[in-house]
């Protein structure tokens, strides 16, 4: 008889539930089987509840950002021995067509967005890995479970819009949205040597703890009256020498392009679930460059590194962790923000009394 | 008694005349003032006329794209001296300011499209140029008027669009629009080493001249039926990898980003009188950057070397040559198309019997 | 009994013959076995006769550049079937590994130049081809043999060496040494928009064949008395914007940094066969940038696409075609660069009465 | 009568003095007359001093890293006015020509090494300045004297390494040499996200110190049994992903290249003082970019934002401090390397009774 484990699966009509499903097995030679350590919540498990997201495949077990242990490799695995640590990368990609010898792995002709979406995903016991030797890195004894979960989602997210926004150092660096993504980004931002960082958010509390965290130099809200004047003020009159958009919201594109400097790259990394107005005639002259997309998690094991050598560490982002039993509660507590949560860590599931 | 010449001027309502106005004569230190010996009509002279610019002035003298010889010279200009041929630059900029130090000249916060927009220009018999060293650049003896005309506006801004695109030897690069900056596009994208070259326009004689001249590996309309498929026939079903988009119509933007290859640049070069519908959940995934703006005519000195050695020519774009006399029925046949004209250059006025 | 075909093989002593072999079989699952329908004699092969290559083992075949048709392939192969032409890469790379990863195939820590030199080449009938996926590209049908020989050894290297040199259209790039390599860094440079290409060698034909093939424009020889004025006039009195060393000479290295424009890349792309003096006080505040080393030939499918699209053509290099039966005819040829031999092809053995 | 003032002056045989000299005024339009507020001594100086810069000029006031307050400015001076706080570049530029448009100012063609060298220098109570809105960069109030002392000279040269290093956020740099310029090297190393810095020096202290202050994260003596061994240990086995060698000893070059992975970059930002072999055939297919010169200072600004910000503090390097009343004792202990001096900071000359 199969194996049983608990998993949280996301039905057809987007209501969630935990419940008893086999443990995974290998399937090809170039997967994985992992025990998950420590797993979270991504607001694209939100989108995918909503029916955001098309390529979302009905009566999948969600999540795609965690952390655990090697149970089980494929013949074709090499560099991966069970009892090996490793985080995940959100996306599937097999390292070897076209676009991943590019690093493209977000367009992956054999991979992209599997895991919790259209396979099987970590919101369980275990969880089956394909292409396992791309998608998983290894974590280092020094590094805690906690120092390495975000690396292959939002920790690489923000490095991707930090990346994208060609920082030189000494360079000011607007980042809209000052949530995870948002926080990450100002986190990466600094890493590439952002001398100044404009945080801005609706949300004074979620600015304040960018402040706090030192990860912002200057908070502004586009609720305020003059923050139009704030960013000229902090910007030589020019605009941000590069903006991070990580919120998606309405007004967000306008504002990012706005804000920008004449000649600076705008980092589009926010799913927005609306067509945005492109206004090329206002905008000509100044010379923007934009950059669409979601992320290409290729810079895992540069993560891992500068976490082991304590140059990033995203610890703070960890505001709630409770064990598997309790995810449908996360669920609401992350998606509707309360109690200030950033993140909701999972625990392994415990057999209870 | 000042001396008189001959000038076209803009007027408010948007007409066009043949005038006399007084020679100019130098006013700072940095210009230069040069007898326009070849001069042409632009696109932008026609938006000037239809009220489509508000930077313009009326009453200015038009036009901005010419070639000529040194008449005097303010006390500050150093490397130019009266009798030198030169090839002018459409933009005016100072070389001293954050943007200029920078290259981006098109944002010089002392310049920008100056000439026959906001002082008078160069359809004249006599031109006053601002920052001449900056704007002017020598023409070799063994380079001919006609050789140099286009080297500071259309050939700028091919070179500009094709540089944008960030193209690799063996490239695929689309072009929408096979007008004079379209094909100038072609020329210089064949520079960088573009492999293939698809050429787009909805003006058959347009695609079959681009195929001719050996810019143009393949042609398509639009209004084709299978249009899309071909495309992807052409690029290993993965779409171009570069697109200028040098036409600024109704649905130019949309074939643009659609036909661009993932993670590929889409230089947006044309100049858009309408706002464009932004379809970020469409395109999520697709990594695509958009590079936006007018020409940072930086490398008049490098396209002047690359055409004294042969390697560019632009002489098959003028289709029609005749004196300032009649530069009116030049603005009619260049604006209306007629007779398949590309560029109309205008020779210095003649007295007639 | 195992099949045998005939193949070239170097022994101990340097001494070279034409010796029975058994056909090569799939070691591998990433192998595939070809059959050898064009190939040539390279420097390297003679510089391993010399004992000048430490890695080579005695009592192999020799050869590494050539074109064929797959025979068989190995389990993991999936991209290449029997019948399949293609060209081979001259290094044997995994396309796995750190390095490889990053593009630096010629470090590959699986890999390296083997074919000819570990292990046995292709101056024979057929050859075995290590992961087979990465090292060999497929010929589409209207390119021939002879316009794909090159591909994967001395027109990589001609690229890389111009790639190094970060050529901007418009750029003097000088060459030094004008054999089969130096011709070819000539060709890429052009690719890259070269406007101007000063070809440098000893040998007077070898400058006028530059020149007649039209590679070179300018073409100095230096034992001319006035060399370094030539070069100063050709250079705005600056130096050439780039160079490339492919000749490796007693005094080319002295020549080559010489002859650079403060702030330029000199590639050192030739094989020395002994240390050069390296005089940092006398070029101090020059602030050359030198790159050294061995071709990373990884862009063989670009130059695929570029000889398919007509815009690379090395067929001007074969100056000699015979038989594998009088291959050692060839390697005195070409090694004492006989008859003005640049390269001796070599076509299958054939039956003689 | 001239106005006096108190300089250090180097004389023909190599011996300094302390004496009167007039107080410089401007000569040209693009000049500012400087009073010194602070200033230092460099390892330059002392290269002046045993007649190994060719370009010096006897009887000249050395010094030419220092901060001051602009007493006059020439009329073609826009952007600085009597009364503000200034910081130096070390390189007198003129801004206009080739090089300098390209930010190649080390070989400005109006200018280069002048300050101390071949005109008056710093070492003084007022200095002249040629093209003064080049070589000055305003200090914002909240930036000390001391903060700024190093932006034009010893931080732009670690700026300097560390750019050419072309690092990427993760990366292991090694920094030869643990003086000021290569403890500048290693701040500016960790700017741009390097995540390991091995410091090696021959001196304990000077290791110890680079540990203390943050600045390395390993520290390796050449004198060491084993320390190729502790850099393999330390690099995955590679070698540095970068390497800055800021020594310019006998062996440093050696050690250099051998410690950088493949394919890496080795900025050699040392003033040599003898040849060094250049071991090509050893070195092949290493695929090494050596990046030799002398430093282009053209990011003050971006230094002083940084420092402005709180990003950069290069306060630790101030060992010594005394005024020009004591700086023939400052030469010595500097010199010397006495009492573990790093630099010897020289405040305004004091009247003493």
């Amino acid at each position: 008889m199969e194996e049983q484990m608990k998993a949280l699966v996301c039905h057809q009509n987007g209501s969630i539930s935990l419940e008893d499903r086999p443990v995974p097995i290998l399937l090809e030679e170039t997967d994985a089987v992992v025990k998950v350590t420590l797993s979270t919540i991504c607001m694209s498990d939100l989108h995918i509840m909503r029916g955001a997201v098309p390529r979302a495949v009905p009566e999948t077990v969600l999540g795609h950002e965690f952390v655990g242990e090697v149970v089980s490799v494929g013949e074709q695995v090499r560099t991966l021995r069970p009892g090996d640590r490793v985080a995940a990368n959100c996306i599937t990609f097999c390292g070897e067509c076209y676009f991943c010898k590019k690093g493209f792995i977000n367009n992956c002709q054999n991979g992209g967005w599997e895991l919790g979406c259209r396979i099987d995903g970590c919101q369980a016991e275990y969880v089956r890995v394909p292409f396992a030797e791309q998608g998983l890195t290894k974590i280092p004894d020094q590094v805690t479970d906690e120092n390495a979960l975000f690396v292959g989602d939002i920790l690489s997210s923000g490095y991707f819009g930090a990346e994208l926004c060609d920082i030189t150092p000494g360079d000011t660096i607007a980042v809209i949205g000052a949530g995870p993504v948002g926080l990450c980004g100002m986190l990466c931002a600094r890493l590439f040597g952002a001398a100044k960082i404009i945080a801005m958010d609706i949300d004074p509390y979620r600015l304040s703890f960018a402040k706090e965290q030192g990860l912002a130099d200057v908070t502004i809200s586009p609720t305020e009256a003059d923050w139009e004047k704030t960013i000229a003020q902090e910007t030589h009159g020019w605009g941000a020498d590069g903006v991070i958009e990580a919120a998606g919201g309405k007004d967000t594109f306008d504002i990012a392009w706005k804000i920008a400097r004449p000649n600076s790259v705008v980092a589009l990394i926010a799913m927005y679930e609306e067509n945005q107005t492109f206004p090329l005639p206002s905008m000509y002259g100044k010379n923007l460059i934009f950059k669409t997309g979601g992320v290409d998690a290729v810079h895992c094991e540069r993560l891992m590194e500068l976490i082991a050598a304590g140059k990033i560490n995203t610890d703070f982002l960890i505001t709630h962790k409770a064990p598997l039993n309790d995810i449908l509660k996360g669920y609401e507590v992350f998606g509707e923000r309360k109690d200030h949560c950033y993140k909701w860590a999972v625990t392994p599931y415990e057999e209870r009394a």
